[in-house]
């Protein structure tokens, strides 16, 4: 990857790239979690790599419903903890809720290894936000003994933590996949996700979808959370958001 | 990765996912090739994953290009011979032309395992072309010992060979760098590449453009290299034929 000065127009993309080839070596990603991040590169390309006004509503509107939720919960994969680690710490911090670890391909080692390494993120966290490092110490993490399922999915993708996901009315989910965004949703639960493709599944079967990278969207999402006004649900209509990102895509594409 | 059914809707995608995969256990992948194969895959769910209109008439052209060559080349780097390998390997033979490794990020491990990896798939190559068997055996692998190199590129990536792309008047070259694809250009080349984005540099600078998904075009070019017909080179507009596929994938986001 090399040395990338910061003022090359793509640093923070390449950043992203170089976090993520970072955890594929600490045995943190699926064999498929590259593929998956180019993917969203690409979209993120379309989106002219940055947060559309589409996207910052449905940032607020996330936050709004985290912050009222009775019970809510992060659930991360191997992609999340890697690029946003830290950030959805200091969220859990503020929202005073758990963090679980949740993986398609689950396997001891790989969920040891993102344990581990969300675990020692917490000093991370603690240092760029310490108005928070109390709260940041008693973040649970949760994921190491699922005693709790999802109905209607198959395999070890089932298993959750009653904890966690189990209990939670609302759930904030970075690249989801669609069949378990749709067993949430099933289960009646309020499903935020963060998705670079407006087109997929897990796009349009979540309550609230923020179409952003996830490395950037979070920083404002904290951002969101941190302040102290009073959040509204609002008449939230997912489609039409999901509309608004793809026209910017469109245009871009038009532009070029 | 598991076991996928051929009857499943994304099986071909998830062949060429697990081909890239197992060439990176095998050392011949640069740390970001994956996640440049997912970048590809989203330009490729936006063309419907299908070789459109404007893609066949550039895989004709190029057709006609490599054919009407004095000397020609195709350059391969990991990715490529991942995906494609066999195949290019039959079009080399038909061609009487040489195929040269050529990479970007260069070790003497990863191109020890791709001139390798090369050399193995003439069996498979000549399995799958029987009547092309002879001329397999003599297809010549450069990239080994460089002795040449591109003007106006710095790094391990300005040495080529000069009985490959050094001579070549016409190189074809699959998953192209933008500096690289500008800079055989300058030479005089006429460069043929296939790059699913139609809006990245290779594409624009390069002088035939297939816009279309590595393994599906080139099975497409072997079968027109393979017919007896006289090729003619068009006056080639490849600025219109890029914005033909630009249109497909606009189109198929308008439907969504």
């Amino acid at each position: 990857m090399g040395d990338v000065p910061p003022s090359h127009p793509r640093y923070y993309s390449l950043m992203a790239r170089k976090r993520l080839v970072d955890a594929a070596a600490k045995g943190m990603l699926a064999d498929s979690a590259l593929i998956a991040h180019g993917r969203g590169e690409a979209f993120d390309y379309l989106l002219g790599e940055r947060t559309c006004d589409a996207a910052r509503l449905a940032i607020a509107e996330t936050a709004a419903r985290l912050r009222t939720a009775k019970n809510c919960v992060i659930s991360v994969n191997g992609n999340t903890v890697a690029l946003a680690g830290c950030q959805l710490i200091a969220c859990a911090a503020i929202l005073n809720c758990p963090i679980e670890v949740n993986i398609y391909y689950r396997t001891p080692e790989r969920m040891e290894a993102l344990l581990s390494e969300l675990n020692g993120m917490r000093s991370e966290a603690a240092e760029l936000y310490p108005n928070l490092s109390e709260q940041i110490s008693q973040v649970e993490i949760l994921g190491d003994k699922p005693d709790d399922i999802i109905p209607k999915l198959e395999g070890p993708r089932r298993f959750c933590c009653s904890k966690g996901i189990g209990r939670a009315d609302t759930v904030l989910v970075p690249l989801e996949d669609g069949d378990r965004c749709e067993a949430l949703v099933a289960m009646g639960k309020t499903v935020c996700v963060i998705d670079l493709n407006p087109m997929s599944r897990t796009a349009r079967t979540a309550t609230v979808t923020i179409v952003d990278e996830l490395s950037r969207c979070v920083v404002q999402l904290l951002s969101d959370l941190m302040e102290n006004s009073v959040s509204t649900i609002s008449e939230w209509d997912n489609d039409e958001n999901l509309q608004d990102s793809l026209n910017v895509m469109l245009g871009n594409l038009v532009e070029s």
